[in-house]
C-alpha cells in the first residue's frame, strides 16, 4: 500500500479519494494495475478507489472475481451494471472531493459520474499519478529486469534465426515466438524487423520484404513480463558492411556512449538529448537523427516523459528510461541502438546487455 | 468516402463536422482507422476531421507522414505540438457544432478543445459511430474473412502442435507464432490455451501448467489482419474423454446449433442468447453457462453489442458476431465452441469452419 501513500503525499491538495476507471479493450488505464498489483486479467470496466488512509477498494465483474482474490484489496463483485453502480454510489457518496485521471478517463464516464454525484467535486490528479509512477519500486524493478532479461535473450538469438533467407514478417514472427517461449506474456508492441531501405523509417514495422545482401536489419522489440515492458533495438547487417555503413553504426554507438556519459541523477532530462544530438550533428550525419533520445519505461512502453529536447524533469534514482539514438539515410537504411537504463544513486545501470557491435550475418 | 456519408446520414442532428482524436498506446480510438482506412502505423495523437461534404482531413506527426500518404485524405503534417494546434485551430474555427466521440475522447483532450474553442458547441456522436460500424462494408468484410481464414488454419494445426507434452504457455506461443506465420499482424487478444480445471475459468489465459490425461484443452484466439479481428474457440481433449465430458461437449454443440437456427436478419439480438441459454438450462448443465452468447466483431474484438439477454438490437445484413456457448464445471473444466458469423440477406454465413468435433489428441 506504499504506492497509495506515495500518491497522496505527492498530490499538492487535500482530496478525499482517487477513483480510477479501467475502460477496457481499446482504452486501458494502467493505473488500475498499478494500484491493484493484479498482473493477470483484463478487468474491463473495473474501478479502483483509494483513500488517504491507504485503503484500496476494487469494483470487479464476477467473471474476473477469481483472479482478483490475489490482492489485499476490499473486493466489490458485480454481475450487472446496475449492481456496480449501486456499489459505487455507496462507496463514493460520503466524499466531497475526488481525484480522477483526466488523462485516461473517457468523457462518457466522466459525464456519468458528474450526473450521478452532483455534490462531489472532481479534480484532475493525472500529473500526480505520472510523477509517482516515474519512480519505480522494488516490485516494479524486478518485473522490468525480467522483461529486459527475456528481451536480451531473444536479441542474442537473432543471428541464429536469420541463418537462411527470411522476410521481415517471418523474422517478426520468430522474435515474438521466442519472447513468449522465454517467458514474456506478449510482445510489448508491434515488433519492428525492418530490412534495407525500410530501416530508414523509424515507425515502419514489417512487411513481406525479403532480406538482401548489405541490408541493415533493425530489430526493435521488447517483452512484457507481468505487465512491465522492455524496449530494445539492435542493428545487424546481412553480409559485410560498406565502410559508409560501418561509419553510420560507429557514430550511433558513439552518440549512445555520450548519452551514457551524461546520465546521472540530478541533471535535467533534456541535457541527455541535447548532448546525444550534438554528438551526431557534429558528424557528416547532421540532421539525420530525427527523433528524441528516449522515453520513460514501465507499465507502458512510453511511460512518461524522457530524453527530449524540452523535458525539464530532474533525473532521480529508480527512474527507468530508454536511450536510443539513431541515424536514418532515406533510400539506404538506418541504424538505431536502444538500451534500457535505471537511474541509480550515483549514475545508472544498464538493464539490457546484448552486444552493441555491428554483427555481420553471413549468407 | 461512403463511410463518411453513412455516418452523417445516421446522425439525427445537423452538425458541421466530426473530430476524432486517436490518443495513443494505452487508449486508441479505432474510428481514426475506420475513417482514414490506414491499415499500418500507430498515429498516436493524430486527429481525423470529417465534414458532411465527405471531406477527410488528417492531422499527423511527421514521423508517420510517409505511411499516411496511402490515403486520399488532405494531410496536415506537424513536427511539434504547437504546429498541430495551429493547424487544428485553422481547420476548426469556422465550425459552430462539432461531434466528438465521447466514448473514447479523454477528459484532458476534451477540456483542451473546449478551452481553445469557446465558440464551438461539442456534441456526442458515439452512438452514431457505433450504429454505422455495426454494418460492415465490403472492404471490412474482406479483412475479417482473411482474419478468420488465418485463424481457422491455425486451429486446424493444433492437434499437430500438441503431439508432445506441452504446457499452456508453450501452446500459446505456438498458436501466436502460426497466426503471424500465416499472415496475421498479431494475435487479436491474449491467446487463451487453458488445460483441465483452468478451462472452467472463461477469462484465464495461460500459465506454466503441464497437460494431463483427460484434460479439456480450450483454445480461444484470433488473428488480426489489417486491423480486423477474428475470434474463435475450439475445445480438444488430451486422450479419450469420459462419457460425462463427451456429454458436456455434445451439449455445447447442440446449444450452438440452436443459436445458428435462431439467427436471421430482422430478429432481436437477445433472442439468440435466450434460445441458446434455454438449450443449456434444459439439461443437467443448468446454470453452467455463465456468459453471454456473443459479441459484435470488427476493428475491435468486442466491437459493439451482441447476443446478450438485454440487447434489443435488430439483426441486419452485414453485421458480424461471434456465437460462443460454453459450459463450465469448476474443478473439472469447461467446453466452449465459438464461431464468427456474418448476417446475410436471408440468414447467416459461417466465417470460421474448423471442425467442431471433440478431437482426441493421443499421447
Amino acid at each position: 500500500m506504499h504506492r497509495i501513500k506515495q500518491i497522496f503525499s505527492n498530490h499538492p491538495d487535500d482530496i478525499d479519494a482517487i477513483l480510477i476507471k479501467n475502460p477496457g479493450e481499446s482504452s486501458v488505464d494502467e493505473n488500475f494495475y498499478y494500484l491493484s498489483g493484479l498482473d493477470q486479467g483484463l478487468y474491463e470496466g473495473a474501478y479502483a478507489l483509494i483513500t488517504p488512509d491507504q485503503k484500496l477498494d476494487l469494483f470487479i465483474s464476477k467473471l474476473e472475481a477469481e483472479s482478483a482474490h490475489h490482492t489485499n484489496a476490499t473486493l466489490h463483485i458485480h454481475s450487472t451494471t446496475n449492481e456496480l453502480n449501486a456499489q459505487l454510489q455507496e462507496s463514493l457518496h460520503s466524499n466531497k472531493k475526488i481525484g480522477l485521471n483526466y488523462a485516461r478517463i473517457r468523457l462518457t464516464d466522466y459525464t456519468y459520474l458528474v450526473k450521478k454525484h452532483p455534490d462531489i467535486t472532481f479534480v484532475d490528479i493525472s500529473k500526480t499519478l505520472q510523477t509517482t509512477r516515474m519512480i519505480k519500486d522494488t516490485d516494479e524493478l524486478e518485473k522490468i529486469r525480467q522483461a529486459c532479461k527475456i528481451t536480451d535473450k531473444v536479441m542474442n538469438k537473432i543471428p541464429e534465426i536469420i541463418k537462411t533467407k527470411i522476410n521481415e514478417f517471418e523474422l517478426a514472427a520468430e522474435i515474438n515466438y521466442y519472447l513468449q517461449k522465454y517467458g514474456a506474456s506478449h510482445p510489448a508492441f508491434d515488433t519492428i524487423s525492418s530490412f534495407g531501405p525500410h530501416s530508414a523509417e523509424p515507425h515502419y514495422t514489417h512487411g513481406a520484404t525479403m532480406i538482401n545482401d548489405k541490408d541493415f536489419i533493425v530489430c526493435d522489440f521488447g517483452g512484457t513480463y507481468k505487465r512491465y515492458n522492455a524496449d530494445m533495438t539492435r542493428t545487424f547487417i546481412f553480409g559485410t558492411p560498406t565502410s559508409y555503413q560501418k561509419k553510420i553504426h560507429d557514430t550511433v554507438i558513439h552518440a549512445q556512449t555520450v548519452g551514457f556519459d551524461t546520465i546521472q541523477p540530478g541533471i535535467m532530462a533534456n541535457k541527455v538529448h541535447i548532448e546525444v544530438a550534438k554528438a551526431i550533428d557534429a558528424t557528416e550525419f547532421k540532421g539525420k537523427f530525427i527523433h528524441s533520445t528516449g522515453h520513460a519505461l514501465g507499465l507502458l512502453v512510453h511511460d512518461g516523459p524522457g530524453f527530449t529536447g524540452e523535458n525539464d524533469l530532474i533525473l532521480k534514482e529508480n527512474m527507468v528510461f530508454t536511450v536510443e539514438p539513431g541515424i536514418y539515410i532515406p533510400g539506404l537504411g538506418g541504424v538505431r541502438i536502444e538500451d534500457d537504463i535505471l537511474i541509480t544513486q550515483k549514475g545508472f545501470e544498464l538493464l539490457t546487455n546484448a552486444t552493441r557491435d555491428l554483427i555481420e550475418i553471413s549468407h
